[in-house]
C-alpha cells in the first residue's frame, strides 16, 4: 500500500476484539515513532506501552469508558516533556556529537541558542510546544499500524491530569497528551469501518498564490 | 519504499535548487494533507501554496533568511483556525450528513457536545488545539513528499505574527503554525543529506507496563 492508499483506508476504530498483536508489529510502530522528526531533533516525549488488563480498565474509567481502551492489544500513551531543561537539551546535542563523531561549530551555536531561551521560558509554553511534537509521532504510529494490518484509534478524549496520576508521569517530568489503542478490529461492532470517509473538498482547504 | 524506509531516508533539507515540481506531485501532497485525520474530524486548518518569487523573498526575511524558503518550488504554509465557532463545527457535521446520506443520532449528539463547549472556550485555548492538528498533517505532507521523490523542510522558525500579516490570515480567521518548503535538494549544498540520522535509543523512549 502506498501512503495515499493507507490514508484512504485508515479510520479510527470504534471496537477491537482483544486479540494479541505480535511483538514485532508493536516494535515496528515504536520504531516509526522513534524515527519521527521533531523540532530541533529534541524528541521531547516518551511512550508508555500498556498491556496490563487491570491498568487498562483503570484508564478506561477516565477515558469516557471508550471500549478500545480495554479491547486493544497494546495501549500506547504519548507523554511529552513537561518543559525544556538544560539537561534535556544537552543530552540530545551530546548524542548527536557522539553518533556523528564530530563537534560542529554550527551545531554548538545552535545548542547555545536553544539553551538561551527554552529553559527560561514558562513551563506551560514549553509543554505546549513539546505536546505538538507528539502529534507528528501520532501520524507515524497510525501509518505504521496500517502497514502492520492493525486497527488504531487516536484519542485526546481522556482526563490527562488523572492519567498522569495513574502512570506517575509528573514525577518523571512528563505529561500525557495522546493515547493510541492498537489492536484488531472487532469487525461486527466496528461500524466506522463501513462508513464513507468525510473530508472537506480541496477548494475549501487550499489557497494557491502564484 | 515502505513507511519505515521513508522515515529512515527522510531528512530536513537545508538547500534546494529552485527546480519546479510538477503539479501532480504537489496535488498528491495536498491530498495527503486533506486525508489526514484530525480531532473530531473537524480539519481545523487551511493550506496556502506559494510559488510567487517575490512573496517567497518577503517571507524569507521573517524566517531567519532560511534559503529553502526561496530555493523551494512550492512553499506550503499551514494556517490553523484562530478558534472554533458554531458555523465551523456545523459545516463539518452538515458535510458528514451530506456525504453519508443519513443523519445519525449519535453523531448529532456529538455535534451538540462540541457546540456546547468549543465556541465558548477562550480563542487562545482553541487555537492551541487547532495548531496541534496541523502537526499531524505535517507528517503526512513530509511522507508524501518522500513518495514523490522530493525534499522538504519542516519549519517552525519564522515570525508567525508577521507571516499572518503578509498573507492576511487573521482577517480570514486563520493563524500560521508551520511552513513546509517542498522542492528538489541542492545536492552539493544540502549537507544534512550526508549526516547520520540521530535518534535516542528505544530504551530512553519507551516504558512497557505488562
Amino acid at each position: 500500500m502506498n501512503f495515499l492508499e493507507i490514508l484512504n483506508k485508515r479510520y479510527a476504530s470504534k471496537a477491537m476484539n482483544g486479540q494479541k498483536v505480535p511483538q514485532e508489529k508493536i516494535d515496528n510502530i515504536l520504531e516509526s515513532i522513534r524515527l519521527t522528526p521533531t523540532s530541533s531533533g529534541l524528541q521531547p516525549f516518551e511512550v508508555l506501552v500498556i498491556t496490563n488488563d487491570e491498568l487498562k480498565a483503570e484508564i478506561q474509567k477516565i477515558a469516557w469508558n471508550q471500549p478500545q481502551v480495554t479491547g486493544c492489544s497494546h495501549l500506547l500513551v504519548f507523554a511529552a516533556w513537561d518543559t525544556y531543561t538544560e539537561d534535556r537539551i544537552n543530552e540530545m546535542f551530546d548524542l548527536t556529537n557522539e553518533v556523528r563523531g564530530v563537534k560542529s561549530e554550527g551545531l554548538e551555536a545552535y545548542r547555545q541558542h536553544l539553551l538561551s531561551f527554552y529553559p527560561k521560558q514558562d513551563a506551560e509554553i514549553n509543554f505546549q510546544h513539546t505536546s505538538k511534537q507528539t502529534y507528528i509521532a501520532l501520524m507515524s504510529a497510525m501509518t505504521q499500524a496500517m502497514e502492520e494490518g492493525l486497527a488504531s484509534t487516536p484519542m485526546e478524549g481522556f482526563q490527562a491530569d488523572e492519567l498522569d496520576k495513574i502512570l506517575n508521569l509528573r514525577e518523571k517530568g512528563l505529561r500525557s497528551t495522546l493515547m493510541l489503542p492498537v489492536g484488531y478490529s472487532d469487525t461486527e461492532k466496528d461500524y466506522v469501518a463501513k462508513l464513507k470517509k468525510v473530508r472537506k473538498s480541496m477548494d475549501k482547504m487550499v489557497t494557491v498564490i502564484e
